[in-house]
């Protein structure tokens, strides 16, 4: 027998990849039900090569039956439907920041703490960290257990699509408007001129100087390697 | 009386602004001649907004009577020409790679070790850092007089233009093509796609696993910091 899964925040690019790998290994699932925001209701997402899924309403959605949900669609909304689903039943994996630093929540990354997945019992809820943070212990997981780590200094290069799709939209308008002599470019989305640029601005700025996606690699890394000591600096 | 001055590799992207610098500042300078290899000959480049000079050639250019050199036309061809207008009794500023690491060549940042300047009589020239050595040191100098330096961790963002004319003209043609839908690209100046991209390598790898402008950073901050000790990390 199979799971029954559903997967949150279906029609964003996280959801739609999660469906994609999980008809790509042959999850064992008996139902799949691809959850969005009200306005995302009737649209239809593929779900490997031949089905299509129809978007349901996570606003009203019953979670009792539901086996694990799968779930990304933004810190506010998980906020909301992750303890919701929680409380149903479910086991829900929650890939957005909301969770990651409850002392009730365990937070994993599979290949560094599987072992602190039992913290789940508490809340129901297991928090996935940011990708940066997941990158970076896997590195650091085996320095750790042989020698400590005191420091660590770290920079990433991230892609405009965590920015989102819109932020995706900007870039490619900017670089054809550059492209064709029509600058300068105006920046909605992202903080500065996206197109031909590297911004080193990544969420914003906290009290300390440092920007949120930087004290998130801080906070969580301590977190899973269970060593609030280390000090890493993005 | 104004210096007579001669800007060797005119015709690049950094003889240009040279001349622009120069001219925007008003440098007392009572002749400017320009020089670059012998198939830019008869090109002329602008100095300023009125002034237009005729290219000379380098090869058979006779340094006799000049004052100043600034040097900018790659390692190889400084190699050649920059201590035989030293010979000729010019004071050569060279912002090339070729002499930065000479023992009898001063490296010199004017913000940072302004006194080294005294040691061109050696060999007429005097050499100026990568530009993220610059940077670097500028702000290292400070902490090094009131604390010392261990350590330093440091990481580069640069622009492809500092690959050249032609690595410029290859990001502008990937982004036109796969804007227009027509990737894969194929990458002929830069190591790997370099449109919509971010590429952690600048120059070859030395055999310690680190770029040269990596290593760069290390040996010129060495020297113009005079200490040894220091252990940069780009």
């Amino acid at each position: 027998m199979g799971f029954r899964v559903a997967v949150v925040g279906a029609t964003g690019n996280v959801g739609r990849e999660i469906l994609a790998i999980m008809a790509e290994r042959e999850f064992p699932a008996d139902d799949v039900v691809a959850l969005a925001s009200s306005r995302s209701i009737g649209q239809e997402v593929s779900f490997g090569e031949d089905d299509i899924l129809k978007v349901q309403d996570l606003e009203t959605f019953d979670f009792r039956g539901i086996d694990i949900v799968l779930s990304s669609p933004g810190a506010k909304i998980s906020a909301v439907h992750s303890p919701r689903a929680a409380k149903a039943g479910a086991v829900v994996i929650d890939n957005t920041s909301q969770f990651r630093m409850d002392p009730d929540v365990p937070l994993v990354v599979p290949e560094v703490n599987p072992g602190a997945i039992a913290g789940f019992v508490k809340r129901g809820i297991i928090a996935n960290p940011n990708c940066s943070t997941i990158q970076l212990v896997v590195a650091l997981k085996p320095i750790h257990d042989a020698a400590g780590i005191e420091r660590v200094n770290v920079a990433t290069y991230q892609s405009v699509s965590g920015a989102g799709r819109e932020a995706v939209e900007e870039l490619a308008e900017q670089s054809i408007q550059l492209l064709s002599g029509k600058g300068p470019v105006t920046a909605r989305v992202v903080a500065k001129q996206i197109a031909f640029n590297c911004v080193p601005q990544i969420d914003k700025f906290e009290d300390n100087g440092y920007t949120r996606e930087e004290m998130k690699m801080v906070w969580e890394t301590r977190k899973i390697l269970e060593d609030a000591n280390i000090r890493p600096s993005a």
